[in-house]
């Protein structure tokens, strides 16, 4: 009796997974973390209003849920300016572009990335058998120039970029990104994921023409909306784009109740208006702690801080190691210079107040070494 | 400007969908369906324990699920008496055949299945390049013979049965599947879909050593737990082969709302057992509105009924179309001589009245042509 017989390409696949949960962690060390400040989750939770709708849609769960999103997608499309055509919701980003993935990669294709980019699309990259080509950040940003001079070099079927970036939180003015799907080589599709567009300064989010073919947008419900156990992202672009996504999709792969917790919560403006606030207030606050601690906050456009640690990959990783052992769960880049930082999500100040107290502690074990 | 360059295998590929949902027919209608009875779903519905946690989880949902669905997989290990190693969660059996295709089909396999059977696995199959080798039900079931003698033949990388069968809802003994398992080719994993398998009579459930490598089998909280919207599947299969699945799914695709009501909704036996009086006497009510129309009902060991309207496809056909007008959702199978049944599945007397006060006129109209 021998077992299944995989494909080549998935005996080749290494068993790595993109990122360890909180709760392994936690189940690891025997204890709940004193602060949930890793995963640039939403601590301040989602809008009262989704939270409703999800506990009433609960049970009706018995219902599969629309497998075409008509009515977030019609929302989404009023909220955009485009027209449902030009919206796919997926079970979040990553699900998204898994999808987009496997419909242009195949092997020996390449596709152009940051060092230090977003894991989780290097995962669909390798898991297709696509050549991840990278390119380094310049400073704390992605660069643009650099991503473009090499799409131009390799011809890759997809360039990535994320705007405002994660990890490190900078970001590019919109008109910037515009001009880089201007720029972007023919034949080669730009991915702008903008999942936490909705945080940054205004002007941050690209002016984009919906149906231009050279670019698809991701977005979510998972930062400034609270809802990342809810799993539903959504990508904005040219229609013969979104409808080849039917193609392949888990089409009744939606939650039915998480359809109704981001549809309630993308009506509440005044929660979203409120949340933008709460956000700023975290940033600042991180900031302080960075500061009283002799270490520098980069600058955010995000619902997460990039603290400096001051010195290399290694110390950082100490910083870090110290922290979760003191109970705080934060994460950190994971190639240098990028990873000479941790990186704190924002949240309750209760959480925050955690982190602060651990701090000190962690660095000063973390400086002996 | 030019749109991205697919795969060959995705420019190939039908724009077509397994499934078109009862809300599109709804939206089409410009009316609700007065019965929702052509899913398959679970109008009874989940079990309190079930909704109340959803509800009190729907406040979590800023955080992602536990993207190893530790909880879970302990609780269905401890059900199945199997170690969580030989269980995957993924977001629902059509997720999971996703996966289990991507890390076993490439262009040119070939995957044995029945004409007539489950039309999303064909879906995946297909959307991996797989070639679809297809044997003839024997009667109204699948026929475990015809499928050995044709795997023998084309040494397929998978070979597909689901007992309890859709859309027939015949069943065969456990024991037979288990004699199935035994006879599999070197080389074929058989995949035992047994979404309805808690609905069936004792014995159903294939007495298989969950380390057997020849064997997956899939289930479902979507039908008998009534959590069909909150996308809750998972197989259970040798811990080398569940492994593989880490090397390619959404890791954090699961919704933590989903993950909270599986687990209640498995703790829940009382609910179970309720619900399995439930549905066989829903099962009977859908048989006396057949006999009551001079059309015999199939016997089911599902949350269904195949009810035979005792001519050829065309005539069902209308019969369903008929159904559909009068503002019943059902739907029927997709192949002769399986298409001379509509399917109706089980739901409350209210939803089963609506059916039987439109089946009459239907069956008229139908057969005036």
């Amino acid at each position: 009796m021998t077992g299944p017989r995989f494909t080549a390409l998935a005996q080749s696949l290494p068993a790595t997974v993109p990122f360890v949960g909180p709760e392994a962690q936690e189940r690891a060390a025997h204890r709940p973390f004193a602060a949930r400040l890793g995963a640039n989750e939403n601590g301040f939770g989602p809008s009262p209003k989704a939270i409703a709708a999800m506990a009433a849609a609960a049970g009706e769960a018995w219902k599969y849920g629309d497998p075409e999103n008509h009515d977030l997608r019609a929302a989404l499309a009023a909220e955009h300016g485009c027209r449902p055509e030009n919206i796919i919701v997926g079970e979040g980003i990553d699900g998204l572009l898994g999808y987009l993935v496997r419909l242009t990669v195949e092997p020996g294709d390449r596709v152009v990335t940051s060092e230090g980019a977003y894991p989780t699309f290097n995962f669909h990259v390798a898991g297709y058998g696509g050549t991840l080509v990278k390119v380094p950040y310049r400073g704390d940003h992605e660069d643009p120039e650099a991503l473009l001079a090499k799409a131009a070099e390799v011809a890759p079927k997809l360039l990535y970029i994320a705007n405002p970036d994660n990890p490190m939180g900078s970001h590019h003015p919109g008109a910037a990104m515009a001009e880089m799907v201007a720029r972007v080589p023919e034949g080669t599709l730009l991915i702008l994921d903008e999942a936490y567009v909705e945080l940054a300064p205004a002007g941050t989010a690209a002016p984009v023409d919906p149906d231009d073919p050279r670019v698809i947008r991701m977005r979510t419900f998972s930062k400034a909306h609270g809802l990342a156990g809810a799993r539903v992202g959504y990508a904005i672009g040219a229609a013969p784009l979104i409808a080849a996504f039917d193609k392949v999709r888990n089409h009744f792969g939606m939650s039915r109740i998480s359809q109704a917790g981001a549809l309630a919560a993308l009506g509440d403006k005044t929660w979203a208006a409120y949340m933008h606030r709460l956000v700023a207030a975290s940033r600042d606050s991180l900031a302080e702690i960075a500061r009283a601690n002799g270490l520098t906050a980069l600058p955010s456009a995000t619902n997460f801080v990039a603290i400096d640690c001051g010195a290399d990959g290694a110390f950082a990783r100490r910083v870090l190691t110290e922290l979760t052992a003191a109970g705080i769960f934060v994460r950190m880049p994971g190639v240098a210079p990028l990873d000479r930082c941790i990186r704190v999500s924002c949240g309750p100040e209760a959480e925050l107040a955690a982190f602060a107290a651990a701090l000190p502690g962690a660095l000063a074990r973390a400086r002996q070494g």
